[in-house]
């Protein structure tokens, strides 16, 4: 299968399994699950599922193992989308090419939004998959909510806020981005991991260390993304990190040598993956899918 | 022990079991840890952690055992109050005798401060317990994450929002508390059971009868208290679900049959928990205290 298809695939899988956890819209509190709905179905690119069923291909997982793993990451992701969108944070009103969801709804919706589909994130991992070891089942849940929390994204996000107008060397930006988008990134990466067979220590080092590769390389193609896209080719609100005052990759480094960085991160992701041959072949193909998409 | 020496030595246990979980200020980043430590930190009856415990006892649980889970519910507890105190939800300034978190900090800080704490809920309970069986704890966090979700916590809130200003039917009334006080009240006295002995089945089925019953207990005490009682002692503030026109057991029923309704639901969470014998004694004690307490 080329990798197009295979994506393809996979975003139809993710889309499919997110629909199958969410509430019924028909269901109390209705409004609530509607905006649930709204929030999480028919849009994004799903990198952190594809994330997760790469890796999963990487260690030999059936996809159907990995699941469970796929929709809590991504659970994680489009509840703090929600929650940042708010006023009070970044204040947006585009998302994924429609009408954010406080706008669509309201600021009191949003906010259980974005706490009810945190819940469901968990639930979703708790929830028994066959022929997994449950021990390591509390090992995954540990990671996601520790890669969620203070000392991961939720902590990114107070980092970036903490940031706006403030002038960082490079490599307060880069703690900042571990923590922000890297930590979830790591996350997707390693729970898919989790769903196939054991890696060996010295394995999973090295997939670790791709992991947070990635995580800034994704960080530094946003950037770049922000800086150069329109709005309707994003599907969200384009030159906002600029108008926000955020410090980033390309207002630190200019646009020249952040696309250096990317090209550098890109070859150091791949590197890292060079050890597992073909079976690491979806997660390279990503790779370049990252760096390379317009949006 | 007497029971206020019990409560005591358990608040202070549940207060020294929560700080040890909590971020240090001193870790970046610090504002937010700061943040979270001052709206879970030195404050609160620490009702759900005490049925934790009283239900480890009941199942001959150490309360060694019973730490995880009672900090896991008390987390969820804590992030449901800062979130519920925002501008977008209750507007509330004072809670627990102090300014609420995004008065003290801010909006957008009290925000990540809940939604870390949710994950830090989630992150106690998928510790490793000594001795304990990990599918056990997979079941632990299952209920947990329903209790806290749509389904539970997140969903009575929104509840609550699309009930300011109607006029509710009693059934409607106690559908809304099930979701939004229930769920996490029935969770504490569950998770507490999971962390002794198996209960057959019979008497769990009996347990989550007493757990519904004090769930609903306490709503119709909050709500006699929120009436009768001033800022001061409540530590919160009084009178405030008639300046919201809320509907609450006291407006829908009058005050002389909201207390009432609370001997009923005491004297039905006495019968409830009479199979169990002297093992059930701390719950009982802890039922009362419920009624009885001025704030």
């Amino acid at each position: 299968m080329d990798f197009l298809t295979w994506m393809e695939t996979m975003q139809q899988r993710s889309e499919e399994n997110l629909e199958r956890r969410m509430p019924s819209a028909g269901i109390a509190p209705q409004r609530l699950h509607t905006a649930m709905r709204y929030a999480a179905l028919g849009g994004g690119k799903r990198v952190r599922p594809l994330l997760c069923y790469a890796t999963g291909e990487l260690t030999g997982a059936d996809p159907l193992r990995v699941d469970n793993a796929a929709a809590a990451v991504e659970l994680i992701h489009v509840y703090s989308l929600v929650h940042d969108d708010l006023p009070c944070m970044d204040d947006d009103v585009l998302r994924r090419g429609k009408p954010t969801c406080h706008v669509e709804f309201d600021d009191a919706t949003a906010l259980l939004v974005g706490d009810a589909l945190q819940s469901l994130a968990f639930q979703s991992l708790a929830k028994n998959v066959p022929g997994m070891d449950a021990a390591r089942q509390l090992d995954m849940l540990l990671l996601l909510a520790q890669a969620s929390g203070s000392r991961g994204m939720a902590g990114g996000q107070a980092i970036d806020l903490a940031a706006v107008g403030q002038s960082l060397t490079l490599s307060e930006l880069e703690f900042m981005h571990i923590h922000k988008t890297g930590a979830l990134i790591r996350a997707a990466v390693l729970l898919g991991a989790y769903c196939g067979a054991p890696l060996d220590a010295a394995a999973w080092v090295q997939l670790d260390h791709f992991a947070k590769t990635a995580g800034l390389l994704f960080q530094v193609v946003d950037d770049i993304l922000d800086s150069e896209a329109d709005t309707a080719t994003l599907g969200k609100t384009a030159g906002k990190d600029a108008v926000h005052n955020k410090p980033t990759y390309v207002n630190l480094l200019g646009i020249a040598q952040a696309k250096e960085k990317a090209a550098e991160l890109r070859a150091q992701a791949h590197s890292a993956l060079a050890p597992f041959g073909l079976a690491a072949r979806r997660l390279g193909e990503l790779t370049n899918f990252i760096v390379d998409r317009s949006f």
